[in-house]
């Protein structure tokens, strides 16, 4: 295998050795090397399994061989569970005998500090040197019933028989891959292939994500990551991964300061900017989630019900409480609940008491007097519900009821004929086992959690909402200033933003307060100034801004008075000029920006402008470039969005002359791509529709 | 008893019963009352057990009696699940036999239209009458582990032995009652009492929450509330409740539209105001949830650690990934994870490779160089963790992991020495059952959710950070003008408002354009002027209003441009003459109003003023009258707090003459509480401190 290039086949290849030798093989169950050694022959893999063990002659009856060297044929893939120290000597050993393939689960590695990072390279340069790839170290291996291949002493393998499901599923925590693994397998759910890459110190991720994108067996990709390595193949892979109309599902730790800080001490993964992430992640449909435990949810409802789009719930409940709270969590998560056709209100109202037939539908508010089966009503419920057009999705609210699991599978019956997708939520203990027995039967998903249902819902219904963004139209080709670097004051960046095609605000800088008079008339009243000096960096402080000057005599009286306040709040700082600008009237201030994120490269950030923007954390990424239409969605998820359609009265601002500033901005952020650089314009005065916008404040740094 | 004072003591008598007659009992258990019966004799209640069957002999060998008649003497309590049209006879029987309570599980009364409920209030009478109480109807009766009294049928009940743990539950879902019994019984939960209220026809949540704050054997309450029928009964059981040191907990299904719509199907309860309930329940301490589940995992936990008050938490884990999410997790919700002094820091250095002694602990990055066992080094991390000064709580986040179940108990070993509370995190499936046991055995509370945990311990935190408000001064007696009713306009608002002490802007009504010249020096320059008529509700779309009148000259002419405005956009428009207002300026925004609340009475309301208000929805209630502290308090959850405190070089802002006018719109509110009003200021004028605020704009409704 070329490490140049990592193909889908020759991953594929590597999960399917045909012969795996285990470096430290034993029978003692309390050893790692015991507990890995047992999976394997457990789970009956198909090809030749080599123990590698010194001292003794067979283990649970196989041959085994002392060393590496000693084999009859060079292994496809090694698996090593050693003491740290001796980890190198064995890839040598693995690499020298011709193997294609390794797995470390040792660590101290590069999750231990400079020396362990350093030897961590070295063993990569000498397996790689020899062809060898290496999967880990700090790993938990690979889990893969679609191969029947079991390289991993979890614990949670100790089931009779592995489930396969078409889930792929890619875990930089090999803790949570078995955890998973162990959850998924009490609701029915398997995978193809769990791959714990550990510190993919060679392959990583992305390599993985590429292979189940191939892989004619998985539908759906989990994927859980504490850091990204390659970021613009992430990106092309969320591309592909839709072209093959596979999801791909995404739990990424450190979106809080201590969560970064804590993914970075496990696989020395550096977190990188979660809004970056998140922005990359909406615009290529990578479903972004916060519990792992929800996005096997998800994972199994998109893998039992493949390609389903839903956006609004049915809830079928046995308990009116359950309703209730079920529909403030949704309503909170902002899924919809479907609005019955009438057709369906009448059929409902046959079999329910007065008021009782709306959504959520209480299976308890049935009418008596018929004397109805129960079941049988729930099963006709179900059906009814799930056969309304309005109605995507059944959301089963089970707790402890009369005959639990024959009411559960004849709502399950019920639901199947629309053939829209159902998640049960099984919300009772031990009294609800025999009911989930019969979900298991029918592969119907559930879960015990609300929480985790409305999480995997509310993923869902984004991914379902998504849509290609257009292409951005051809730029300008933005030729920059020479010489452009270092932070730029007011007068410079604006005249970058009007290099870029923004629209700034008139003004001039003069020299002295004579030269100020002198011009001000063509710049045209009211006028803002502004103090220029190297020293005063927030000129407010030291009264160094005069806002609504009226005429010639005020701005003569208002320059005196700002000399004389700065001669005594910062008697220190030298007044190289007098900025004038045309003072410009807006409905709404924006802030819009751009920077260069270490991970994905140039963005536009918007956000609430003025003070706000902090304090309401109103702010919304874009990768770079972008197109209109990505401008317009970007503003309608603002907070302060209702603003720009003429709120209350207000008139409808020109969201058209917005759009075309942001994706300008987009423009120029994509021509400064490969510096460190931050643009800010905050405020950008907007104004009613037709009467454009324009930055009146603006400041940049170019690295 | 009597009806009138339903005390505690009577509440603990009715729920230890000297007899229980149970009507409809039969050993078919198809059959509600057969299951009912069989749940009643299982758990061995130790009074005398009626059987009322008029066929049979005996039922599981114990003699029948045909009719509630033919008892040999009065029973303390009758259940009765006999169909709808049945209940009124059987009442009015057990009423005239003597019976003192009585349960009635059927539904369909005032959950199913006027007729229901008309005959739900016959039924009340009748019993009342006679000195009998009723539970229900539309409920799933009593759980009562403390008594060994079971008259619920569900199928939670099949467990050999019921756990009593001293935790209360009363609950307006019987489903979810039920519900939460059983899977409080994994994790080996029990509790005191549970009651399923149903319609609350005679007796009500509020009485069996007064039983629960007498009862020597409940140390926490939990509630399962969609509608709360004596609200001032609520807040003064609140007290009692702190005053007994039992922390009351509560789901309170409708807080969203969706959710209160079905919540009013289930049980005719009206959800009220869920902004005024929290704000009750913030004054109060009553811990408001959304998870019953996330509900039940903070009851084990505080009747584990009883009286324990938790800020910093610390996170043990044998997963990297798992605590760097947990980490994500806490920090969104707002929990702070300790720092740890450097005594801790020093000690899990010694054990942790370095990088990893850190808060959150990951386990698996112990050194292994010493050969220490996990256990041993899990068991000293647990107890030096929480030993730390710092420490409040652990969470413990389980993934699987080689000899979990071992790992798990020397973890609970280890963090007991310090007696402070842990929660451990169960995140694996069957591959966690022994370790599970292990924490069963050992009575440390756990859930298998990280979800509900981290909303479990916010909701801890929150209940520890309350504090007593302090008493609200005895204010102005407040004297309301005679005849104050309708709709206020701005004149008339703001008179109310001056006579209550907060400040508003100068101004005054001139009948015509002449008067309004004439008088305006007196006001004083800067004006607004606002056009007054009784037919123009908004006044700046017509061009009413002007802003920054400097002069007379000015005023004249603007005044003549309005009217011709108004003539040409509101021809049928009356003026009756034009405001003029002195123009105050001001460094914020706010709006500060009053309403009366359905069911918690008068409401001070605050929030960002302007536009921004419904925008952002950055709104607290507060009950009224109210104290200066807690208007403090209240400023500081507003969105927009920071910006009172001088924020990025701003001034800091007058926060205790704001304070004055919120303490003094209490006062208002509290004097108007026997009426429905809406009292509304916005803006109000938040200058620099020592400058004071002013109302600029207000309007009223009195009812």
């Amino acid at each position: 295998m070329d490490p140049a290039k990592t193909s889908a086949d020759n991953l594929a290849a590597l999960l399917s050795p045909r012969s795996v030798a285990v470096i430290g093989a034993s029978e003692d169950q309390g050893k790692f090397g015991g507990r890995l050694f047992r999976m394997l022959l457990k789970h009956q893999y198909g090809g030749t399994v080599y123990p590698i063990n010194p001292v003794r002659e067979t283990l649970f009856g196989l041959k085994t061989f002392p060393s590496i060297d000693a084999l009859p044929e060079a292994p496809d893939m090694v698996i090593m569970a050693v003491p740290q120290p001796k980890v190198k000597e064995q890839v040598a050993a693995c690499a020298a005998r011709g193997a294609r393939a390794g797995i470390i689960i040792t660590s101290k590695f590069s999750d231990a500090g400079a020396a362990g990072a350093a030897l961590e390279r070295e063993i990569v340069q000498i397996a790689n040197a020899r062809g060898m790839r290496l999967i880990g170290p700090n790993c938990l291996g690979v889990i893969s019933p679609a191969n029947r291949l079991v390289l991993c002493s979890s614990p949670a393998l100790e089931v009779d028989t592995l489930i396969e499901s078409p889930i792929g599923f890619v875990s930089q925590s090999g803790a949570l891959m078995a955890t998973l693994f162990d959850r998924a397998y009490d609701i029915g759910i398997g995978f193809t292939h769990c791959v714990s890459v550990g510190n993919q110190a060679d392959l990583e991720l992305c390599d993985f994500v590429e292979f189940l994108i191939a892989d004619p067996r998985t539908r759906v990709i989990c994927t859980y990551i504490e850091g990204i390595k390659s970021p613009a193949r992430f990106i092309e892979l969320a591309r592909r991964a839709r072209a093959a109309g596979k999801p791909w599902l995404a739990v990424k730790a450190g979106k809080t300061a201590d969560g970064s800080r804590a993914a970075f001490s496990h696989t020395a993964s550096l977190a990188g900017d979660h809004a970056s992430l998140e922005a990359v992640c909406r615009r290529e449909n990578v479903v972004l989630m916060d519990d792992p435990a929800a996005m096997l949810v998800l994972a199994a409802a998109m893998a039992r019900y493949p390609a389903r789009q839903v956006e609004r719930a049915v809830i079928v409940t046995t308990s009116g409480g359950g309703g209730a709270l079920s529909a403030d969590r949704l309503s909170e998560a902002g899924i919809p609940l479907a609005r019955f056709g009438q057709a369906t209100q009448q059929a409902l109202a046959a079999l329910y008491s007065e008021g009782q037939a709306g959504n959520p539908i209480d299976l308890g508010g049935r009418r008596h007097e018929d004397g109805a089966d129960a079941a049988e009503v729930g099963e006709r419920t179900a059906a009814l519900a799930l056969d309304d057009a309005q109605a995507d999705l059944g959301l089963f609210v089970m707790t402890t009821a009369p005959a639990l699991a024959d009411a559960t599978a004849r709502l399950a019956q019920g639901g199947a004929a629309s053939g829209k997708p159902m998640l049960f939520v099984m919300q009772p203990g031990k009294a609800a086992a025999a009911a989930r027995a019969r979900l298991l039967e029918a592969g119907v998903p559930f879960t015990n959690s609300l929480g985790e249902a409305v999480e995997a819902l509310a993923a869902w219904c984004r991914w379902s909402a998504w849509r290609p963004e257009s292409v951005a139209q051809p730029g300008v080709d933005m030729v920059l200033p020479a010489g452009l670097a270092g932070t730029l004051d007011e007068a410079a960046a604006k005249a970058l933003l009007r290099s870029a095609g923004i629209p700034v605000n008139r003004g001039q800088v003069f020299a002295d307060a004579e030269a100020a008079v002198a011009g001000s008339a063509a710049i045209g009243f009211p006028l803002v100034v502004k103090v220029v000096s190297p020293e005063i960096v927030h000129k407010s402080e030291v009264g160094g801004v005069l806002l609504g000057v009226a005429d010639a005599q005020a701005l003569r009286a208002g320059l005196q008075a700002m000399r004389e306040r700065i001669a005594a709040l910062a008697p220190q700082a030298s007044i190289t000029g007098f900025s004038l600008q045309a003072q410009e009237e807006g409905e709404l201030e924006l802030l819009v920006g751009a920077r260069r994120d270490a991970q994905f490269g140039a963005q536009v950030v918007l956000g609430s402008g003025g003070i706000l923007v902090e304090l309401l954390r109103d702010i919304v990424v874009l990768p770079a470039p972008l197109s209109r239409e990505s401008a317009l969605a970007a503003l309608a998820r603002l907070r302060v969005a209702p603003l720009l359609q003429g709120w209350r009265g207000r008139p409808a601002l020109d969201v058209e002359a917005l759009a075309a500033v942001i994706v300008r901005m987009g423009w120029l952020a994509h021509a400064l791509r490969e510096r460190d650089f931050e643009i800010e314009v905050n405020p950008l005065k907007v104004r009613a529709a037709g009467a454009g916008c324009v930055a009146v404040d603006a400041r940049a740094r170019i690295g």
